[in-house]
């Protein structure tokens, strides 16, 4: 059973992340860490104790379609309410409708407690407040007073309609129709699938944000708007009036996350004897839904991430729990009677350490990435735009990196546990299933590696990248100065991995320049793991700086895993050409 | 839908594992490329036509236990029935007893195809055909008499009854009685856990093959005897009669292969009215039944290789038709209406190549294997005892590389799905469901890679593994000569790959020899993957040698996956001190 490892999380966010600092500097205000600590600690308690027990019965029942109306998993309807009572959703709200306005840092930490004990819980939530983000930076201020508190709140979840059958990855694709009624408003038709808890019995009402086209928009993303289109109705004063043209018409049965409702919707066509026609509202301006989306899909990018994050934890807590438990055979440094703990093998240790290490930096990736948005947005001029860039940079890391660490990882747990990890009631099977869709959703792994190349590297005239690097460096250099034993080649394999990843860097960034996309394109997804990893070793480092009992694991990485880096960079430099030869007798004729 | 890459295997076993050169030899006496094309081909349409559109009614419905009775799937029986009509079972079993003698490698490629259809299928027939050999070499003639040709055309059919629940990877811990009835049979009790196919009603027998221990026998394996106990007794006139004390207790509610039943079985338990004690007959000598069932496991964990690559096939060409039919985006090179197919984009060409050049190195590694021990059993004297070695030193390569590659190629697959790859009905994630159980059974990985490193590399006095290594550099050496430019850096990198591979090889060599086992048991999962790795790099430079459509792929991997094997040298060689360090804190107080 998962347990909340507070003082991990607590460990990085503090003293890798950043947050120590800006709370001492007094970033966040008056926030200090004692808050912080019982936030942790509180949140660790809920999904440890309330969450998690749920879990095995959301996967074994999963989500029930009837009459358009879902049921979700006995129990789960009453979790969500304990868990808005607990105020958990509005951690991160803007305050002024009726959020705590925490940083981000700590809405991410909670997030991955969440997701931890319950992928499938934890994704529900994770659109609806990319949702409020998205009204609170894009809607009118009357849609704001309609709809924000009860989103902030949890009273209400909020979703994202974007994909089509024919518009997944390409949204210009996108044909679902919004034609104005006259009166403000707006009626939309068309299909949207895999519509994450786009319906449930969680709340009252569901306010979908839906990408639609207006009939005289121009073809592409550029004629795309976002509407806000609510399941019921909402009055004046807040009470809810007619159903609205919006309903769900299918289940997808899918390889994990049972509990979570992925839903066909479908807007305009009537049903059950409603007016054809959802009735929508505009977010925004007309023909920039695209960007009004993007807000929430940087968010819900790095929420993602964090599944991937939440999962390989678990499954690592999981996997440890089994080697110390189960019994084969001998170990030379086991004197005990019987047989040894299978953790005693150096085999199962490469596993769990492998599991922990990759756990350990997809963390720190991610939660610096929530560092650079809480820094972007409280700081001011230059360095709020450097900190923006930052955010900007690590987003499509926190997002493919953990989330194929997330698979990696949970992989690696079924292994450790043999035979048993292939029966479902064992768990580790579960976390195999579910860790599996976040390499996808939100933007496919291969798309945020294409975006960290196309659109990231070039950020700050293609200084920022090197700038992250040389942070990354100095680290590295304090390990060297720091004349401890304990990290062994750490300090040399940092340099090289940094090496590697310079050189990469530089090489794709020229290509680009060289308006060589289809080259750099090839190169994407290692660079993508090559930065990660590189950063990753520098953050594990960063920790065992400040805390000796980290070391071992910094020094087990830098010596077992970072070697890595090279390859991925021949990969990127060395690799495309055969990639172009090869991959042409891929297409059918 | 699979369809059976007839070519490419033929081409696989011909020109790169030996195939062709032995049957130009007479070394299988008049067996002739036209037979051998023949039966290819007629397995593939029996696997593509009759086995593959079974596949998903398997997945399913599963196989249902009632009343101690397993009922397969539907249509399942039937198809069983029509698979050993067309003599497909007793491809490779010995000729005095009715199988056609056909060298294992046809048996190999058969095998894989029948996997490639549905691997539940496939693993039946795999342990059926363990028991044929195991009884071929160790039971009286008695027990031959009465049991091999039935099982070898599998009017029955036979399993492996090794694990108990205390007792998984080290079988010395088992603790099923067998005790003499007087009369040369023996009484036993027990319970098996985990065993494939331990009851169905394909066929009217089962013949189990059961470890158990006698009263007085000694602690540890040698303590350890082999009895047949059939589900009903054989008369001598071959007829069947009572019902034997063994009866399925339960099926597992498995991660996957849900169509082949995975049985507890209960021994000696009196059920169902029958005498208390199920009567069995030994095999072999008694306390030697460990050597007895080797005989079993060594071609049971090359079967289940051959369903790794099995499943990497039929993932890799879903992937590929699925990334021709599917559209999303642009693309710089394809110049047709609407949107490009995804086969078009870099990032989608390199997960595809991946999945093929992994799937056909692991190919080319099994069915060398395959080769080895076909030239073992037709050789003589020393020649036939180096073939031996190499089958023995291939053998964990071919288990652990190839199911490694079977689950690596499935996650690609689902990935290039996309959303659709977590939809159940499409088809891909069923294959990685499937895929999971490969690298677990039959041995896990992790003692694949410690039976390789510990009892392989010693093999021939520690030669044996560089006179391979020397073949290998033979096909790098043959890429330089050729002078064709389509090899790319090929020959260079493979000369790393080989010099990484040598120095990891000779490292472990001196490590076992000054007695340090553990550092060099944490090394041999990545030398598994490393001396994989290399090795497969140059059987597909053998395979471009023969012909040059090949070529592109094997740059491909030389040029893109090659360079891992220096990371993998370094994990060998400098990883195992930070590994120990690190891994002790992961022992429970």
């Amino acid at each position: 059973m998962y347990k909340a490892p507070v003082k991990d999380i607590s460990f990085t966010l503090k003293h890798v992340a950043g947050l120590k600092p800006a709370l001492d500097a007094g970033t966040f205000g008056d926030l200090g860490e004692d808050i912080v600590d019982a936030i942790l600690a509180e949140a660790g308690r809920f999904a440890s104790e309330e969450v998690a027990p749920l879990y095995k019965i959301g996967d074994e029942h999963g989500a029930v379609l009837r009459d358009a109306a879902v049921t979700m998993p006995p129990g789960w309807k009453e979790l969500y309410r304990r868990w808005i009572d607990g105020g958990w959703n509005a951690l991160s709200g803007p305050e002024e409708f009726g959020g705590q306005g925490l940083p981000t840092m700590l809405a991410v930490a909670a997030l991955e407690m969440w997701n931890s004990a319950a992928m499938a819980f934890g994704i529900g939530p994770t659109l609806s407040m990319g949702a409020v983000e998205a009204l609170d930076k894009h809607a009118s201020e009357a849609l704001k007073e309609k709809y924000l508190a009860k989103l902030v709140s949890g009273e209400w979840m909020g979703t994202m309609n974007l994909t089509e059958p024919q518009a997944g990855s390409d949204l210009a694709a996108l044909r679902t129709r919004a034609e104005p009624a006259g009166d403000g408003t707006y009626r939309i038709f068309g299909q949207k699938i895999f519509i994450t808890y786009g319906e449930h019995d969680f709340t009252d009402n569901i306010v979908h944000l839906v990408l639609a086209r207006l009939s005289d928009a121009p073809a592409g993303t550029r004629g795309i708007s976002l509407f806000l289109v609510p399941k019921f109705l909402v009055g004046d004063d807040g009470a809810l009036g007619a159903r609205n043209d919006v309903f769900c018409s299918g289940l997808e049965h899918k390889l994990g996350i049972h509990a979570s409702p992925t839903c066909t919707m479908i807007y305009g066509d009537g049903f059950q004897g409603t007016t054809p026609g959802a009735i929508g509202w505009l977010i925004g301006e007309e023909n920039k839904g695209l960007a009004c989306m993007f807000t929430m899909m940087n968010n819900a990018r790095l929420a993602v991430g964090m599944q991937g994050v939440a999962v390989a934890e678990t499954a690592t807590q999981k996997a440890i729990a089994y080697a110390n438990a189960r019994r084969q055979g001998k170990a030379s440094d086991y004197s005990g009677s019987g047989m040894a703990p299978i953790v005693h093998h150096p085999d199962v240790q490469r596993n769990l350490l492998t599991m922990k290490a990759l756990t350990q930096i997809a963390r720190a990736i991610s939660y610096s990435c929530a560092h650079a948005l809480d820094r972007a947005r409280v700081g001011e001029g230059e360095a709020a735009a450097n900190w923006r860039d930052r955010a900007n940079l690590l987003t499509p890391l926190a997002k493919a990196f953990s989330t194929d660490v997330g698979v990696e990882v949970a992989s690696l747990g079924v292994q450790v546990h043999g035979g048993m990890g292939f029966i479902e009631e064992t768990g580790a099977a579960a976390l195999y299933r579910d860790a599996r869709i976040a390499p996808i959703y939100e933007g496919t792994n291969g798309i945020q590696a294409i975006d960290l190349v196309a659109r990231k590297l070039p950020l700050g005239g293609g200084e920022h990248v090197h700038q992250y690097i040389g942070e990354l460096k100095a680290m590295a250099d304090a390990v060297r100065t720091s004349n401890i034993d304990g990290f062994g080649r750490t300090a040399d394999n940092l340099d090289g991995a940094l090496t590697d990843l310079d050189e990469a860097t530089r090489f794709l960034q020229t290509l680009m320049a060289d308006g060589k996309a289809d080259a750099a394109m090839a190169g994407a997804t290692p660079y993508l793991r090559l930065i990660s990893l590189a950063a990753g070793g520098a953050y594990l480092a960063q920790g065992g700086l400040a805390d000796r009992g980290r070391i071992a694991l910094c020094r087990f990485f830098a010596e077992n895993l970072l070697g890595e880096t090279r390859a991925l960079k021949e990969r990127v430099i060395d690799g495309s050409e055969s990639l172009a030869a090869a991959g042409r007798a891929l297409i059918s004729a």
